[in-house]
């Protein structure tokens, strides 16, 4: 399975506490949303994972830690990545990340400096809370310390694909394999991950999402103006 | 004062062990040169600092430490950076890390390699031994993560500079202040950490220097071909 359940978000939605808030400092709308995730309390405990995320092994063993665990970020590494992170869904830790959005703000512009700056206690005060550099390896780290990704990349289990090249804006070639950056960005080093990347959407999203569309094709017979591609 | 004790150290020394096990293995040259420090045993407590390391504040709380304490490296931050860590002078340490770098060799033909492999357990045993990256602030991520700098940088009490472009390699005019990088390397953004270091090293380094070849000239008259600049 590819999910259980999707719950739509919506920061702009006007009968939150987030909207009220957010109207004074609408630069935040992108850390607003993130932090919705607090208000999943159906879950005991969940771990989040952005949308530029990629599970290459299975990662059961994160709802074991406790929340805030977060792996550190490369370019400043006494700060969290929130890329990936395990949290426990609560109304009051929302109230409170809502109302440090509304006074602190984030240094970073979104949903990371705030996050930082809500669980500062991250970088000194408990290792455990450090995840392991392998559930959110960015992959630019092949190329800014090769020698310790030679060493140590066989144990990855999440690659996050930060930067502006998203896996998805290469061409990807199914029967040749090959690979084409977006116009702009050169060659990079981290080419197998992508490739990874397309490996599991080809086998596995783009059948559910070929499937989902037959099923409401079948649902709602197309109009004349559009095509399935 | 720049310095109390200056103790060369040489890694091909032929009556230590360090060459005996150095003979197998050339190319860890550098790495055994660090590793002396653990020789110093007329000390209870050390801070090592490499070369390209500038302090900019008191840093006499790095003694309260224990061994072996180091901050986070960017490129992969579960290993630490070596410019910069605490350690106790031991024989016996010494002697272990002989031993690890002949069986086991760096990972990264440096000392860095080498002491993650023998400090293996840094990145998740004990919070205290991670050093705020405060103290050994690599200089790149004035621009790999700025946001993260403005926030915390006027915090930043050592900066290293890892990199090509070590300060000293640029051309300074101590009148102007103006900087020029070294041929094939472009404008830094950290070009105002290398205004500190030149501005730490006209003042109280340079002095020196000059001070110390006065006194040698006095001592051992000038021969024809030697001019003092």
């Amino acid at each position: 399975m590819v999910y259980d359940h999707i719950q739509q978000v919506d920061p702009l939605d006007s009968h939150d506490t987030a909207h009220l808030a957010l109207l004074a400092r609408p630069e935040l709308g992108i850390t607003f949303s993130k932090i919705h995730c607090w208000t999943l309390t159906q879950y005991t405990k969940c771990v989040f994972l952005d949308a530029d995320c990629l599970v290459i092994k299975n990662v059961d063993e994160l709802f074991e830690r406790e929340e805030f665990s977060a792996a550190p970020d490369v370019g400043w590494p006494d700060c969290f990545n929130s890329g990936v992170f395990v949290f426990r869904p609560s109304d009051e830790t929302h109230r409170g990340l809502l109302q440090c959005a509304v006074t602190q703000g984030s240094f970073d512009g979104g949903d990371q400096g705030l996050l930082n700056i809500y669980f500062k206690d991250w970088a000194f005060k408990d290792i455990s809370k450090h995840l392991p550099f392998i559930y959110n390896m960015t992959s630019s780290v092949s190329y800014s310390y090769l020698p310790a990704y030679r060493q140590f990349g066989n144990d990855v289990r999440i690659v996050h694909f930060i930067g502006m090249a998203k896996p998805w804006l290469y061409s990807y070639n199914v029967n040749t394999g090959h690979l084409q950056p977006p116009e702009g960005i050169g060659s990079q080093h981290d080419e197998e991950l992508i490739k990874r990347w397309w490996s599991v959407f080809t086998s596995q999203i783009k059948p559910r999402i070929e499937h989902e569309q037959e099923i409401k094709l079948h649902l709602k017979p197309r109009s004349k103006g559009q095509r399935s591609h």
